[in-house]
């Protein structure tokens, strides 16, 4: 079977993910350092168009070693889709490492060496390069682009900037207990509606863009699988699939919690003859 | 931080990894195909001067997507140790994906579907190349490497070849219930002592050997750290150490063992402030 996968990191990416920050930037008490840096997903080769900026990789990102792969990822891969965009893009992350506990992002979102880190990867990516584009998800993610932005003002003068809502915005908004899920999907959906139009007038499309705006609940087509080419050599089908793969326990208290993560096929994956 | 980590797969492999075979080949039956292949540990630069081939992938491998990174990779990441062999090597598996059930592997010892893709990998690996010696861990690995051998007669016959019993035959024989951990422990280290003359007789070390015998139990320093450039780009530290973290769970039926890997940090890398 032919597979595409990720290449990884060539020059100057290689540098970069040789010398990451660890725990003397990133607090273990406001990030799961433990885990190890997880850097980005996409184009590293010069085709990228379009820039994502995310948050923070979760539990299916600890796994996989590229960002945005769970909800999330697919969620922004559907916008991306919209757009006609389906290879020419890179995503990075505003953190390397999964924010742990309440406020811990909040806490760092204008910490100033987790920038300069940040910054040589947004200074590689963007700089003369072919990315006309950045969507920028969520706000902590818009206070690392403007952070970034006023280091390099000529280059971010010249790219088209889509602040919108970050894609599990429904679920932490309505966990908050300030809006239903229904009532923060619809906002979600016109507030990325909003963006559309900007984003196809600068972005190039790899295939002709069809921005059918959301309509207000998720359909199918709103989220895209992870193509195989993002994710490294040899990882299995389902790691890019819609079905969830990957959880912290409950029920066993916090340091286990934090301490694991259970991967499991998803059903629709379990094609091996019946067992016992 | 600096951190070594494995560049992934260059030219030739990029198109062998890109091209596998799957169910087609590797019975869903008698592989667990759905965890992905995995493909080697090591250099793949033309710097490898010893190519140890070992059997098939476990739970920790699934995860790191490196072969021989669990208790038998350290082992035999010792071997080569005592050899003076502390990067220049390239590890392969017989069979891409993990062996299911009993009798599996030697099933599909003699499987010429299987062979035919392996076979791929050893032509590029020890055709031509500066590897002049190759440990063939256990009885499937010994038929697999033969296989190639009467492929490639005079490229064989250059090689120094160490066929010794498997890292992990002390647990296997001793599960069987015909001899002790005890016993089958020294028999191995028997064994493995053995062939080290000639290893070092044929090999070109990086750092001068240092051939102590095995004492007939595993001693502190038997067993060497999976070394960090072995591993992909950010991969988290202790995933190299020698505490097991990755397991199958047990009790839950044969179903869900086989549908999940349980990814755990080990308490002493759990170096986060106190949880609740």
């Amino acid at each position: 079977m032919a597979r595409d996968f990720c290449p990884g990191y060539p020059a100057p990416f290689d540098a970069l993910v040789a010398d990451y920050p660890g725990e003397d930037v990133y607090p273990l008490k406001d990030f799961r350092v433990e885990w190890g840096p997880i850097f980005h997903r996409g184009r590293l080769d010069g085709s990228a168009k379009v820039l994502l900026l995310g948050q923070d990789p979760a539990t299916h990102e600890s796994i996989s070693r590229r960002i945005l792969v769970g909800e999330a990822g697919q969620r922004a891969q559907g916008l991306l889709a919209k757009i006609g965009i389906e290879s020419s893009y890179v995503m990075v992350n505003t953190f390397l490492y999964s924010v742990f506990g309440q406020g811990g992002g909040n806490r760092h979102a204008k910490d100033e060496d987790i920038a300069k880190y940040r910054n040589r990867w947004l200074d590689t990516l963007l700089v003369g390069t072919d990315v006309t584009a950045v969507i920028v998800l969520g706000s902590l993610s818009k206070t690392a682009f403007s952070m970034w932005a006023e280091t390099q003002p000529e280059a971010a003068a010249r790219l088209h900037q889509a602040p919108i809502k970050h894609p599990t915005f429904p679920e932490s908004a309505s966990a908050s207990g300030s809006t239903t899920l229904a009532q923060a999907t619809a906002d979600l959906h016109q507030n990325w509606n909003e963006a559309l139009p900007g984003l196809v007038a600068h972005v190039t499309p790899d295939v002709p863009a069809n921005p059918t705006p959301y309509s207000g609940t998720w359909l199918p087509g709103d989220l895209v699988r992870i193509p195989d080419g993002d994710l490294p050599a040899g990882s299995p089908g389902w790691w890019c699939d819609l079905d969830a793969w990957a959880q912290r326990p409950s029920g066993l208290g916090p340091q286990i919690k934090r301490a694991t993560i259970t991967v499991t096929v998803p059903t629709a994956a379990r094609t091996w003859p019946p067992l016992g």
